[in-house]
């Protein structure tokens, strides 16, 4: 109830701050009898992982996942599962320098107002550090979803600083460090050389999507799979802006061209982006986030310290210059999450029916 | 967890469909000793009531609520209250041609999936009119938040389907009806005005913001403010885009230029749209809204049938053909039902403390 | 999160007081489809209904049960079931004296305390009347697992005051006002009547079981299905004491006695309760339930009034001399409530698979 | 959901199995600000670990609790605390024998129809082991609780199978291994040694109390305080019944002898328990607890295997002659979790207010 928690059904309760022994989760209500194992988890964290190109922090983090409960003979008991990462790679001393002092753009401010206590090694619990173990649980319903439906999920960035990403195809999005589904990133190379020069930072636009999503996932009135898509993805550190489908460029649309029309052979189009009142409608599921700045640059900015005095900050340490090159991995982990409780919500209300993706055809109804 | 409750302390329970005999709520957990009667929740049910203009749907309904329990000689007692609104005009034999047919851009295909049942009248219970309750219930919810902290709320258009509408002043808000901020609103009703002839109907955003917040809102990691805020909004019937602050223009932002600088006076600049870290910062919370234009129109659509076999719908009835029209009082409710679940939520873990928003300063921490 | 909703996925909030306009409740997570009509709400309610015999209150309420949403065409919808009975025959005069002043063993002085404020009227939201709601709840969910398992449900009072009352048969039960399971109630009515006349009143023992219920209901660590069903049971008005099974004999019992030994034809005993680890084993639940005497009584007792000061109380107003004698339907309803909430648990988390109580033998794993 | 939760506003999320290499738990909700360390916590760990006398099994667990975060410069932060305790004394080749075959009273036989898979070492996640989480857990709870109210717990045992145990005084208890309240313990050790010598066990009545607890705590309708607490205590592995105040004796109690009277200088007599209405009197909280013997007997006892057939079964391992013997800090813990969420529930709801326990006199009202 105080924010650690996600999900309602699969919950993922998150623990831990950047520089602390360890940083983890626990995963309760994975349904019993799936296999599993740290080798299906690591590929995501490692996709996350800090240090691995010249564009990301250096910090330099293992992230080896153990998994502490909840696997018999490699396979899930339906008890909790405790995953943990050890943190490795703390230099808290980088942050003496603003202990006193209120970093803009970040939430030493508002942690230190609501807690009277602040932790500023690395920004303590409010650290991008935080969205591993997130990660690694997506990691377990990625699995999950994907042994029951054929579920998959897949990323990439559509925009970074002031370049828009063409769309070019799936296959290049590994090959590059940006997430980027371009063959050529060189232009995106030099424009974060160019940034790291001046100790600036940039926004980055991304794309996430779901393939073979059952339909029917959605509880309406309030928790819409949209509504917890949205939840899911503006809780991510630095964004600032949610899409579903059309999104913002529904507003300038007409009724006669909005709605996806329905044939025998499936919907025409997609500016739903697989969701109509609430609920899943068999469609890929289509999500954009826009992503801030990172916020930790060393042009140095006015601030105040805790006593309220006029100061100047620079922020020293090992940062991303672009949060929203790590954050692909992360936004699937989150969609996947999403999907996955809702899954199960509407197994426990509705059965265990699941129509499959596809053509429209008349269906079998709920079984109740 | 069928996802018809809104919060987590402050929670509204919503129920009713639209060609039912009453739709409401509940709202348990209301702070006791609060004077509240109808007169505090009808005004903001008559912003949003139907049949007010030539631009929104003409179903006349007074939307007259009663309050059945949880106040005691005119003050609130602590136990539920249960809000009333019957229905009383209802025409369910308009949907008599639709009961076999899905809508484009409508919940009807999924509710029919999910459930294996679907009422067709009016939507039942995927009908905008659900939005009553909640509008209801976030009246109560400003009202012990402008008790308690002088925190406001007010909502604008800023867009109407391809037209933009410039900021003048709050002041013209109420005077027109599309809750558009300028004083001449003759080139929005002309646009309208031609859709409806053409049977068809457009999108809007919208603009809400809240004042005087306190310092110290919202429950990282995961629910942060500014998620539940997506959260809400996007689980608005026919939301399709939320920003929070500078939104999407932030990625082509840079971080020397994004982040709000803090000055002994206060912030400079407000990108973050009054939440960091998702906290909230004691500034205005700024949310913007991308709506997509109404499903029901008469401009013939292709679609299917129950048995799957192709058809064509026209969707008679009485429609809105702008919804973000009647949405800003909605939006408005939401947010407030937001700030009014993480303030008690804040008051749960770190007590009875708020911060008060204004020049930043030094502050009492909290007392734990 | 105020307490006034039980369950975590067949959720029910209920609303009102003894002498407001109406009380009721919202269900939100019945399964869709479900033939469902006040006709199968409306004799649990007459079961527990007051001013049915001389032995209890003589308010005459109706309870006459209206459905306000979430069924259409005489089937659940899977939307939310709003219930409605109005109160009609208060008479709040009869409660003026005791505005100022606190009954013993009632409700009035913490209630005062917590919330400020208090609702003398017929106990306002502490009376008894709200369990009305509760019982017509249970009937939904009664008849859920007869379609799905052919769970079903009964209760008995086991003692009243001094006297035990032996179990000749369950079908005594319905033949007398006490739901005693004896053909001869005169001992019975004799002691009532003496307790009348002293303008006293009595406790009672109840048991409550359920029959056919599917091997596998519960979730432990913390929420299993005997935790679950103490809860409830305690959260009865008047209840102090629960037990499963054995109850407290099994402190003076050793394991080699206490234990059910397993045999291919089933369990031997059931000391258990029907409860292993927190899991239903598929015999029958059985609970126990100790009552303790109505607060209000005729009978002089010392108090003090909202200013501290010492007086002396008396309780006039319409009262059940033994709160225990409608305790049975309602115990039924709770137990039933639990059980609705655990099979939809089971079902989320472990799938459509119930395996059918009867002889132990090997059965199907679930499949996850 | 899974049930691995316990509590709404301060959330203890247990994992771990009895053989795998840690237990734990997280902690959500903790206020900010409280010194805490490992020192805070050990204390009730060891009053409840293993091995510490011959009447209690001989596996030998140090229980050294981690903290792993939460926790900055020796104050809590107001994130999750998660809190570890590796195993060390595993013998999982102990229970190879079983591992086919459902022990009488165990959760063998449940958890492998629920789950289709079983840990049979140690009995996995059914083992009582994961009380130690609760412990810690709950002795966090003590120490807040402690300091904002002056709210402290204790507990005894008033009976071991079939010898009652007077209650001479509560300095005896932390003299003998039994946590009982009186001087002389010979009876109690030649009893147990009797047991053991035949390889049986027995059952064990407890008593635990809460001293200074603030007013006003608990959420009616249905999670009320005593709800809560019957919902911790039948939760407890072994537990069969629990009592608040006077219990079962209030069957046959009168009403006009069992309602405490109210006078100036305090409550006349605790029948309540603590508890009127489901809200807290100031009062001390009385729970008493059933519990029975130990399943895990060396009496061999008739059971069927996993395919059905009819076998015999007889536990080795190192068992608890009577888990009762180490129940009571769990159950002190439990009640300490349970006032913890509720003293944060109130505060949520009605603002900081406490009112102090002492003589009953005109106190302020809730502020709201």
């Amino acid at each position: 109830m105080s924010g650690n928690t996600f999900g309602t059904l699969f919950c993922v309760t998150n623990f831990g701050e950047s520089h602390g022994p360890a940083i983890g989760c626990v995963i309760d209500g994975c349904p019993p009898g799936m296999p599993l194992s740290e080798a299906d988890i690591q590929p995501d964290l490692d996709r996350r992982r800090p240090g691995t190109s010249k564009f990301v922090t250096q910090r330099n983090e293992p992230d080896q996942v153990q998994i502490l409960s909840g696997v018999y003979q490699g396979k899930t008991t339906g008890t909790p599962i405790c995953l943990l990462i050890h943190n490795t790679d703390q230099r808290s001393k980088d942050y003496g320098d603003i202990v006193q002092t209120f970093r803009p753009g970040h939430a030493d401010y508002t942690y230190w107002h609501k807690y009277g206590i602040r932790d500023p090694r690395g920004g303590g619990r409010s650290s991008a550090r935080l969205t591993a173990p997130t990660v690694a649980a997506g990691a377990v319903a990625k699995k999950w979803l994907k042994e029951k439906y054929g579920t998959t999920f897949r990323g990439c960035m559509t925009a970074i600083g002031q370049i828009d990403i063409p769309f070019e195809s799936w296959d290049h999005v590994p090959n590059n460090p940006f997430f980027a589904p371009v063959a050529d990133v060189s232009a995106l190379e030099a424009y974060m050389a160019e940034l790291r020069k001046r100790g600036d930072s940039c926004g980055a636009r991304l794309r996430v999507t779901a393939q073979n999503v059952p339909v029917g996932l959605g509880q309406p009135l309030y928790d819409k799979l949209d509504a917890d898509i949205a939840y899911a993805m503006m809780g991510l550190n630095a964004v600032k802006g949610v899409e579903i489908g059309a999104g913002f460029a529904s507003v300038a649309d007409t009724g006669s061209t909005h709605g996806d029309a329905l044939t025998p052979q499936g919907f025409v189009g997609n500016k739903a982006g697989g969701v109509l009142g609430g609920i899943s409608t068999g469609q890929d599921i289509e999500v954009t986030l826009a992503i801030k700045p990172t916020s930790s640059i060393l042009v140095p900015r006015p601030s105040i310290d805790t006593q309220g005095q006029p100061t100047e900050v620079i922020t020293k340490g090992r940062h991303d210059p672009c949060v929203g090159i790590r954050a692909t991995p992360i936004a699937e982990a989150l969609l996947a999450l999403v999907l996955m409780d809702h899954a199960l919500r509407h197994r426990a209300q509705c059965g265990d029916v699941a129509v499959a993706p596809g053509p429209i055809a008349a269906s079998a109804p709920c079984n109740g």
